[in-house]
């Protein structure tokens, strides 16, 4: 079964890194950029049900993946 | 409008820091994961119509966010 975490940073969290993306692409000549954040993608492959993915899946976030006090996560079963 | 870049690494290519996650689940005692590999996700605002937009998030991916030798990249533009 194949599984995607998406983790992102929370509103109002600051992000040096997407600042520093959004300036590199201005000095690249990108234009129209308004604001850039970054964060991570987890592409997991797992065994067993939807069930018990799910749920290892979210310990996995909560665990490791993502750190709770200044990230979201987004967990899909993709099947 | 709010877009989406979604970078992973190719199929094939070696993934280091993935192989590490997937240790240290099965270290914190998540069972049933096979394997994880890691990538990057973009949320960008940008101003502008909807095909400028484009050409501007594949420029950027282009350019700065992919490395287009071992990484993919998805562009979605939200609207």
């Amino acid at each position: 079964m194949k599984a995607r975490v998406t983790v992102t940073l929370k509103a109002g969290v600051l992000d040096p890194q997407g600042k520093a993306i959004e300036g590199a692409l201005k000095s690249l000549g990108v234009d129209g950029i308004a604001s850039v954040r970054q964060g991570k993608v987890f592409d997991i492959e797992l065994d067993g049900d939807k069930t018990k993915a799910e749920a290892a899946l979210k310990a996995a976030a909560d665990k490791l993946l993502a750190n709770t006090v200044i990230e979201n996560y987004r967990v899909e079963v993709l099947g």
